[in-house]
């Protein structure tokens, strides 16, 4: 359906028609295994097969957010450049459907049917399979209190959003924060998730302006099933006490937006929190061994919390030796713990990021592109961050980039991406 | 050997002489399968198989140019910053020890042992197995043309080894552009390729500083055995006709200096070309399908050259159709074709990379980083290049970054990067 967005302005709704009649037909494939991971095989879990996993696109939750985290990011901020709410709409429902096309590994539209046309598809990602993809959306404050309301959606903006306030020792760079629309397109392969983001840029052509966007690497799963913490640029695990997706409880506590909460249109959904943090490696790198785990409040090479052996071992602030807490007071662990926070659990999906050389201080700009979910941030990251304004770790650390956004609910198999805010 | 690096403004004789110690134990394991890709066993090639594939780290050529192109790459260019000879050497010395280690999978020092002393590895790649982590060492023109000579090798400067001149339409930034020593970190995990750079910038701490890094990606392959071509981001088949790594013949011809070439320290080494090539992919993503194909040489779909049918069919520059070359006069797989540059060819080893947003014109900053290696640039990269300046695809790639660097031959197991040069 994008086949003339090479030369048209903005979407047609021609083409938006036509977009929406495959519909049918994909949804019934993409519909199986909702809300599972359509993992290969028992013993095929090999590299072919992680290829061919496909996480679903549809279901009541949108993906990417308690899928269990791939090896790749790109993350794209969008500012909307049409004041036409119908132009808006329509690139809603042709995302839902190249989205929905591309986490199945087909590509957006015919490679190859025409010569005299643009190629519906960029082909970059073809053969690569569907490697997981997960595309994952969310609404900017800005476009709720866009000036005139252009797109009628103001009195429908959610009190829980927000751009985050300047915290202590913030260095927001205002142009790679923030935005109208964020779209978060992760698989375990990389060009795979920049694939998303390049042609759902494409298709926006006339209505969507990129904004800013940040490269993500993991660790290299061994297998889809093995849960092993993953180690930061700090060389420490990073995430040992993360909510994981059998918590179901935990999940509706603390991720989603529940059934009564309002606004209704974003039941189901949730708040997304990202955060560029930059390391400063060297001064880390120049610590010593004791000062990075007092730091963290774990040690370096099991993870156990101080105090504890093992990486999973009860985290005890309480504890004592001769008179001095165990986990000193300004410990990340200890100011980030949910007790140190009226309970404050968040979704954490973060990755590591490395984007070339900071010309200033020569040292490789390098850190963590932190990533949360939570069913509110004025309960999920806001106290904890504020918390967090004594933490330790902030010698090492400067957050530059920020940004907010209201992720809605699923897509059902004849719905868009956001129809809930805009039907 | 780093223990004191922290604190000490450059690598002292004791720390190089405490780290050469462990050579003998080490250089035993490390000489086991010289020369060959050490692969699991068959039917072991799962994902967790590839984790643990080492790259043997000596050899008669240095390992990561005729390896099998692994699926990630963080390349580095240093400057050094000491006009000491001595500290030059220890370096390299030092770096050899590390990077030895670090292709094994093993931290370059103990992380856990004093907590009074910063660790003397950085962490993040604990666990991650060696990946096929290969270290390449270049390097450049600067180097040898220090004013003063501090190192004493300006008579050893290869006439093959200079800086590219800038072909038509380059738009070459000299901030991102040569440098004195160059470091290829190539590996099937990310973080691991980003763990050898940051340590070896850290072990160099006094004597180099970083002056341009590229992140790249590439195919996340499927098995080591698979030799599928991959695709660039014009979603292209990119490296068909490529040298490939049986060719014995062919590499002694063009990719290694041969034992009668001058300098003699350069014999059974390769000279290094890297180009960052940016894609303007809005323009590209635009253009008809017959444009592309056109242009490039090749169809989209299965890269069979135009007028043939399968990928690796015969590249017809004769043929005609209607009085009309078949293969356009510019396109760029003629220009660049063996038989055009007086049968040039040279070893690519390119990954595609994004960086952001350009923000002059809010696009995808992305592209190829092209590295070649040849016997001789004179007769390699540079012949090439200049009969590209015609070249078709030129209205949608700029060059902004270039590098030549002189890689020197593999380090034996008592020896050390650039041994050859220095000794």
């Amino acid at each position: 359906m994008s086949r003339s967005a090479g030369r048209a302005p903005s979407l047609s709704r021609r083409r938006f028609l036509g977009a929406a009649g495959a519909v049918g037909a994909l949804g019934a494939t993409a519909a199986v295994g909702t809300g599972t991971l359509l993992a290969p095989p028992a013993g095929a879990a090999d590299a072919a097969g992680r290829g061919s996993a496909v996480v679903p696109f549809h279901g009541e939750h949108q993906a990417g957010i308690v899928t269990p985290v791939q090896d790749r990011l790109l993350f794209a901020s969008f500012d909307v450049i049409t004041d036409d709410r119908s132009e808006l709409v329509d690139l809603l429902q042709a995302w839902t459907v190249a989205s929905r096309r591309m986490t199945l590994g087909q590509p957006v539209g015919k490679v190859n049917d025409d010569q005299d046309l643009p190629p519906d598809d960029t082909g970059e990602a073809m053969g690569l399979g569907p490697q997981s993809l997960t595309v994952t959306f969310g609404f900017g404050t800005s476009l709720f209190t866009r000036p005139g309301d252009p797109f009628r959606i103001a009195a429908k903006k959610p009190d829980a959003l927000f751009p985050m306030p300047l915290f202590a020792r913030d260095e927001i760079q205002p142009d790679r924060s923030e935005g109208d629309l964020a779209v978060q397109s992760c698989a375990n392969d990389p060009t795979v998730a920049f694939h998303a983001i390049r042609d759902l840029a494409r298709i926006g052509r006339g209505v969507v302006a990129l904004r800013w966007s940040q490269l993500g690497f993991g660790r290299t799963s061994l297998t889809d099933e093995e849960q092993v913490t993953p180690r930061n640029l700090m060389g420490f695990k990073d995430g040992t006490n993360n909510v994981v997706v059998e918590e179901t409880h935990d999940l509706d506590r603390h991720v989603w937006v529940g059934p009564s909460d309002d606004p209704a249109w974003m039941r189901g959904g949730s708040y997304l929190v990202t955060r560029r943090i930059r390391m400063m490696l060297e001064i880390w790198d120049r610590s010593t061994l004791a000062d990075q785990e007092q730091t963290i409040g774990r040690n370096k090479d099991e993870g156990a919390p101080l105090g504890g052996r093992l990486e999973h071992d009860l985290v005890d602030l309480q504890a004592k030796q001769s008179g001095d807490l165990v986990i000193p007071e300004l410990a990340h662990i200890r100011l980030a713990a949910p007790q140190e926070n009226g309970g404050a659990r968040i979704l954490r999906r973060g990755f590591s990021f490395t984007d070339g050389i900071d010309p200033v201080s020569n040292q490789l700009d390098a850190g963590l592109f932190f990533i949360a979910y939570q069913r509110d941030p004025r309960t999920g990251f806001l106290p904890v961050q504020e918390n967090l304004a004594r933490d330790a770790l902030n010698e090492y650390i400067r957050h530059d980039s920020s940004g907010t956004f209201a992720c809605p609910p699923g897509v059902t198999t004849d719905g868009f991406i956001g129809d809930t805010l805009f039907r």
